[in-house]
Formats: C-alpha cells, sequence, structure tokens
C-alpha cells in the first residue's frame, strides 16, 4: 500500500514514474475490435498500407492503459485520481510490441476557492516507449482532497 | 456501405449524429477492471460513498465508447478516423443503464499547406445520455484526405 497523497503534500514540479507495460499484437486488435474497429488498428495487412504504414493501436487503448499505469503505480492520490479533463495528442503511433510507461509532472496546484476540502491540480503525463519516444503527451485537470484535519 | 466523406466534402457546421448504445453495469466494471480499476468504477458499495455518490463509468471508457460509436455511424471519413488530438472534458459521470449517442459539428477545415493531399478539420463532438445531457464534450482535429484527382 503507498502511501496516499493529499492536495498539501503535492508540490509544483514534483514527478512521478511508473511501472512499464507490454502492448502486444492481441492486445492492440481486442481492444480495437471492441472500440476503434478500423483496419489500421486491426488488420495487418490494411495496416501496412494505410496512413500508419503497419499495425498501430488505437489512441484510446493508449489513453487506456496509460490510465492503468497510474492508477496502479502514477501518483497515489487520496481517494483516487479524478479527472475533470484535459488536452491529449498522440505524436507517435503505438506497436505491438512496445513497452509503455508514464512519466507524469505536477504544472500547477490550486486549491478550490468554494470547496475548502479540496483542490484541482494539472499533472503533464508522458506515455513513453521503450526508445524513450513520446507516444501520448496529456495535460489534465485532477480533483485532489486535503487531508481531513 | 456509408459514402466516404473527403475534406472537399466538408464544411464548417456539418453535422453528424450517430446511433445510441446502452451502457450496462457488466461493460463498465469489466472497461475499469482493465484500465481504470478504482473503487467508485467496480465497485457498487464503494462508489456510493464515493465523489460519484454512485457507480460510474470511467471517463476512458466513455471515450472509447465514444469512438466505436464514431466509426460505425460518426462522419464517414475517406480513409478512416485519424486523430492527432485534442481536448476533453467528463461534465457528468455516465451511469449503469445510460444510452449514449455522439452529435458532432464541424468547427473548421484547413487544408495542408505542406501536403496537398490533405488537410485537417476540428471536430467538436458530444456524447450524450438519455437525459440529453453532455457526459463528454470532446474537440479533436482530425486528418482528412482530399479527393485523388
Amino acid at each position: 500500500m503507498r502511501t496516499p497523497l493529499y492536495l498539501d503534500d503535492i508540490t509544483v514540479g514534483q514527478r512521478f514514474v511508473t511501472d512499464a507495460v507490454t502492448l502486444d499484437e492481441a492486445a492492440i486488435k481486442s481492444f480495437a475490435r471492441a472500440f476503434d474497429p478500423q483496419p489500421f488498428h486491426i488488420d495487418n495487412e490494411a495496416a501496412r498500407h494505410s496512413f500508419f504504414a503497419g499495425l498501430a493501436a488505437s489512441g484510446w487503448h493508449t489513453a487506456a492503459i496509460t490510465m492503468k499505469l497510474q492508477v496502479e503505480s502514477g501518483p497515489p492520490l487520496a481517494g483516487g485520481m479524478i479527472g475533470a479533463g484535459g488536452e491529449l495528442t498522440w505524436p507517435r503511433p503505438v506497436r505491438p510490441g512496445d513497452v509503455l510507461h508514464v512519466e507524469s509532472e505536477v504544472l500547477a496546484v490550486k486549491p478550490s476557492r468554494s470547496k475548502p476540502d479540496r483542490g484541482f491540480i494539472t499533472l503533464k503525463s508522458q506515455t513513453i516507449n521503450q526508445k524513450g519516444e513520446a507516444v501520448q503527451v496529456m495535460t489534465v485537470q485532477l480533483l485532489v482532497w486535503k487531508r481531513p484535519l
């Protein structure tokens, strides 16, 4: 059990690094069949002739894997990771066999003006492959609880 | 087979509405176990005492379902929906039994300056529940091909 972090424990510039996970071809195709059934995510031959020039994971699969890594070994926020929204980009495709981890940095910490028990942090999270390349960059607003008095 | 749309066919203000899908409790928990294993997404009793005051779908599940609806009955872009990134927010939780569909509007159409065969559109997509409330609002940049000469 990791020590839960409250808003009081979080500072701008604080960094977090998750464990790594390997994304295999079967997982890429299985996610895509369920949620993003486009040829370049499920069919190797079609993918070869597509924009991606080879099988690529759905960006939403990358986002989902990123969330799993964050929940299991990212910032251990007290009460969980509750996202209000954010921005994301996918600068490079994720390929079968890629090994991904997530590196995050706190960009802002803001106590709520109206609700004294909570605040928001802005977290920039990069999902990084085995070559050190970012495959997803996300900046999210997360609700974080203050330490109970 | 729906008629594929090229950049030439797309105009600012154009709208698209998908079919609807029902999200049941088993699907919410199954997605969450795989990608967002937090108590408020997988355990009814824990969820009741959480910020969400009841079981809620992972935002990434909503995003993935939105993609499925877009691919299957949203804008039939020639060559598929290829997102470069965007912004998203989740203004309301998705609950078991919610019936979701997606309504999209084209906000911008921009031919590429450097590559004459393609361009980008900005698409605002709202994922809407059976009460007419937006549960996800997303604004994405999509790569769209020009009609081959």
